[in-house]
């Protein structure tokens, strides 16, 4: 008999749901094209990456022009690392969908973010569904809190970020802890491969460990030297916490009183960071931290805006509101990075 | 001297152009995620390809979710190999600004067209200013008019598609030519290393050679065998040319008068290819072919359109018109196939 | 708020379809472990195969437990590679339906066949749908009626099978071709690639070409020849087609006669073939070759169950025929080798 | 005993010659920084290279930068292969002192060319004397007049280039012949690997063989498609032969004809040629072809200088002159692409 | 239309910046070679390295014969590494230009330095703007001060160093530490494949950590010994600290006064370190260390040249200065190592 030809075979089959036939769907209406031309902000950035192959600044283009952000120069990010970090329950059962990795996508698609991070069950859990629908990071290591060495497990690879379709790798460094060179290392031979495939390398860098205090963890001398040191290690984009006011090495204290550096605000704190990260030639999104309320989180992301950062990479704060919530929370975080704010 | 700190230094930096100050430029003002959602259309595409890794399905997407047939599951994309395949006179000089391989990148940009697909050459001299701004198909094998074997030698690899942000290879067949099967057993392995690493793979299928007849080449029978061909080497894309109702094998032409499969329009034969490629689980876009005047290119999208063919891949009949009346053509194909045409 | 915790949650979860939560289906009522226990007849088969490692035998147990002829040690087998071979047309245009990939691997899991084998593209369009469903043979090389030589070309990588979940790879050898030699050194290579990472080895042996007569293809004297060479390869399951009574080779010929090798039946050739593979230490399948009719398929099928042949490999003959028919068809052939026909 | 101490153990040792003294030979009168900052031109020329990495950029500024033209953005390249394409004596015997490797290096450092292109074995007898005296090409094919297939033999590789401190390889093709494609592959390869490692890449396009006539080797419409080829192979530096005025291939000549292209004078061809290659983008040297008088070298040159060529690769009519004639050629020709004229 | 052709494309072209059409500038004037010949010191000085490649040559050639000491045998190399070892603030804070990466290039441009040596970071931050516009040194290793071993992490591979086009990789080591061996272990491994591909080694050798004195560390007996270590461990070029008077290792002092040493003025020392790398036969420069005044530096400066000493390496003391006193030091400096000081 043969199956009815023409349009008739195709009226016929969209009706169906015959596989593989094309739709046949509401016809688009007269609107421009769809997809963004490159802006002189984003243009200007990739600039700075110029030893990069094309490959790469294409995956820092797609980051940098993605979501509600697209083009402003500007990043906020939705990172899930933290049920590696604290365990499932610190971090998923005060809002319990979080549990499934869809959640996160979802979550990030919705609020427009510029990009999702997370690790390699998290993303092999949701890579399919998702893919091609938001900018993705796979974090390559990983700590858990029943470890007790400041150190981190090489949980993924860069032929993992391949496969799964990710636009960059990201690796934590502890910079002061007694395995800090051994983590440099790993992320030199990582990120000299993730560049030679053409993705992007992102770096964690939070100090901890060895002789520095608590309170230098984030203290203003170690997060700009933090950063620093990321930034030559050849990320791409660092992430540092908010740096404080304090300052703990005596060398330092000396030189940041000498030279008045102003660190006496937040936003003046964030512009010495990005400073301090090649005068500015590297993008730095800031952590979010402990959760907290939600002008704490508002007007600390206003000061990052102020100060010249990149933006803000903001897990628990958004995973751990209901997700409506989170939805209204990101939208006025979003609006700061994009001068509405 | 030192720089001043805070909101002054940055908007003193931002006047004088310092290196790496972001912009604070004109304010972004209200609109909608920029990024669209994906489509119904595309997620069902994607679904097709399930063999696959979610990088692969995510470099499938981005060519699916870009310019103005984002979202429709319809594909409109430029080629420009013609300089290999006939010399750079036969391809340029009816249009001299197109020597330049930065005018074929815009043209696809401006044109608002799904991707860009180029030799390894054009694609180095153009790829770093294009980052990220339009998916990029590397054709990596290559003919010559010089050259009398029905073949073509590997001129690219699935390493050049990665350093140079590439979202797929592109490679040539040539179905019953003495080469055919040592052309086969090259796309086989670049085609595993292809997909192994996240990048799509688009199958150039143009019969030729061996005991072909010309009229042949572009035979019923031969054009649904060589789609069917591809289809079944992995092809996730697949181009042929638009079959005439000329049917080549004696054996096949007894089977399509006994089925009486339905071959008397070219919208019924490209929908008999369609078919013939997996029931239409498979994308295949259409080539152009030799230059020809507007109303027989637009007739022949609409009836490619009508037949539930995926698309267009039309290099010469773009670029060797003037850009201006390129564009305006471009514009009515690309409407045809967003179903306003 | 969070979610409801234990059996109500769960219950709940499942009426709304909530990700991820495990089926609170009816109760599993009284039946044996669904699994079969391994029958006397394949731990002998499996023993025949002395020097393969676990993860061979582990696999042929696979298509020798699956299915209504588990246990019994003889096959039937769905190929479909007639589109490589002949063209979509003259493989599906008869029963349109068969032009979807998905409709061979239902049919063999509906007849409750041993096995599905087919080439990369068909078998990528539905290997995950139908991923554990029913063991897969995948045919790594393939020939197409635009191609002269008496060759094939490779399609398909030891790393394609694993990566699809099949439990082998099969391979065409052309005994008698100039191309012989250099298909025997493929199906080496890949054999030895194949056997080393637990898959096993299908050969299909069809004398053609040199100076083989027509007639000669499937003489007696060349098929025992054919299978007995696809046994020295080192093939696990060998398919060849039926024999005639003829003898091709004067001095084979001589040899029959005066060893009074009974040829005259159909069964007595089969039982010929099954010796010349081993003394019947290999599995053996036949190919149903061109469509027929139904008498004809069962009259033949009848004659290799009691030639002791292993089974049959059935493609057009299966989905050339409407699905009803077809598995009616294959209901009756099942029958005769699970010694009830 | 020790060798005496201070400043007269300076003075006795840098008499004495003793090893590793540093000489304290004539003072260094004022004089501005010896080396040339890097001008407009080459920088422009670098920024058209925009996929490689700086590595390669650095080895193709080496070339620009270097000898009397350095900094013009024209080069003049001394090429000695001829031993291996014609022999000893043919190439030698007419100036003997060009037996001696050391005689080419040193010519090409006497007469100020821009860089030294040769073979493995003339290479190596004098990459150590003349270390960084002059930026050398390692020509890694050779051809030679005994054989009498239009191909050439893979003599070098990228890792000769290296520990012989080449700035880059280079490779013949010959587009037309039996083996072009083959050649293709093996550059391929290649360049993708002296890429990667920082070296820049020279193809020699020669069309000969297959179909072409002995005129149409050098036709315009040849000489134009060689040249694009190279550049859509990757060559940073391209290598043809100067085109006369005839047209080889009818559909070429209809297109030269009807759009015009004038080809009338030795520096419109030229000019031609650069536009085919990328509109002027890629760098292409004209071969001096078989020793002529000076008027004619002299005359081809302000041709090519005219129609914006870059440069000359002169090997024959260079070496097989005597060094006080070939040096004062040479200041004449670098004195033409210097624009002196 | 097509393009003019000719001459007036060309200069039409020029006007209106065409790309890739080569510049027809200003007329270069009659001037001698520009590039300069190889000196009589620096041909002596590459004799030393008699196991080396001809590329290894080259590029210690090129640091050798560039900048304002071209061809003097002596060196003044700006290193940036202080952000790693201090922070951002401790080292660039005082002149905050300095925090931009382009700045550190420019000013060893400006000056008329040697070479410019830097981490991975600093290096891909500037290496395609100044490609070819000074040598550089990539140091593949570095500590910070946050760390408490004595120890540095290796940062930076040979394969980075070739596509940033470096010529040479720098690593230090820290005789006397916990570490040393797998220091030594670690350049050993790195410098063998370095040198295979053409690459100079330079060995920073700072004694440190163990039973050292904070004296020892600059010690007379213990410094020789450093540079003595580096040179066996096959540094081509080796940077020490300038040694004080005082003899660490009783056994050593013994040697010292028995043969009666000269080390009572620093040019006597200098002279005593020259001789313990192989009677002169390795290049040696020393730091200029932590901030000093101008006439520290310089008259530190002319006793090392003095003592044959082969130069500095000189960073704090350069961009701890604003630019143009940095520029006016070095010139001074380069002036007393060209011998007019």
């Amino acid at each position: 008999m043969g199956v009815p030809s023409g349009k008739a075979r195709i009226e016929k089959a969209a009706l169906l749901g015959y596989p593989g036939v094309p739709f046949v769907g509401p016809r688009r209406t007269d609107r421009e094209t769809r997809t963004m031309q490159m802006t002189p902000q984003v243009r200007k950035i990739l600039s700075w990456y110029e030893s990069d192959n094309p490959g790469t600044k294409a995956n820092l283009a797609r980051i940098l022009m993605h979501g509600k952000l697209a083009g402003t120069g500007r990043l906020v990010i939705l990172p899930v690392d933290q049920g590696f970090e604290h365990g499932p329950a610190r971090s998923f059962a005060v809002n319990a969908p979080a549990y499934d990795p869809h959640y996160h996508f979802q979550l990030a698609i919705d609020a427009g973010l510029s990009a999702y991070a997370s690790v390699l069950g998290m993303m092999e859990a949701g890579a399919d569904t998702f893919a091609g629908q938001i900018p993705t990071i796979l974090k390559v290591n990983s700590s858990n809190s029943l470890a007790s060495a400041k150190d981190q497990a090489v949980t993924a690879s860069v032929g993992d970020a391949l496969r799964l379709g990710c636009s960059a790798i990201g690796f934590t460094i502890y910079p002061g802890s007694d395995d800090a060179f051994a983590m440099m290392e790993e992320i030199r031979e990582l990120a000299e491969e993730a560049k030679s495939v053409g993705l992007a390398v992102v770096i964690w860098s939070y100090p901890r460990g060895g002789t520095l205090s608590k309170e230098g963890e984030t203290a203003m001398d170690i997060c700009a030297y933090a950063a620093h040191m990321a930034a030559l290690l050849g990320a791409h984009i660092i992430k540092v916490k908010p740096p404080t006011s304090f300052l703990e090495q005596p060398e330092a204290k000396k030189v940041y009183e000498k030279e008045k550096i102003d660190i006496s605000t937040l936003s003046a704190r964030i512009a010495h960071v990005m400073q301090s990260c090649f005068a500015g030639r590297r993008l730095v999104v800031f952590s979010g931290g402990a959760a907290k309320d939600l002008d704490g989180i508002v007007g600390e992301a206003r000061e990052i805006y102020k100060g010249g950062g990149t933006g803000l990479i903001i897990g628990r704060n958004s995973f751990q509101r209901k997700r409506e919530e989170a939805l209204k929370m990101l939208e006025q975080i979003v609006g700061i990075f994009g001068g509405r704010g």
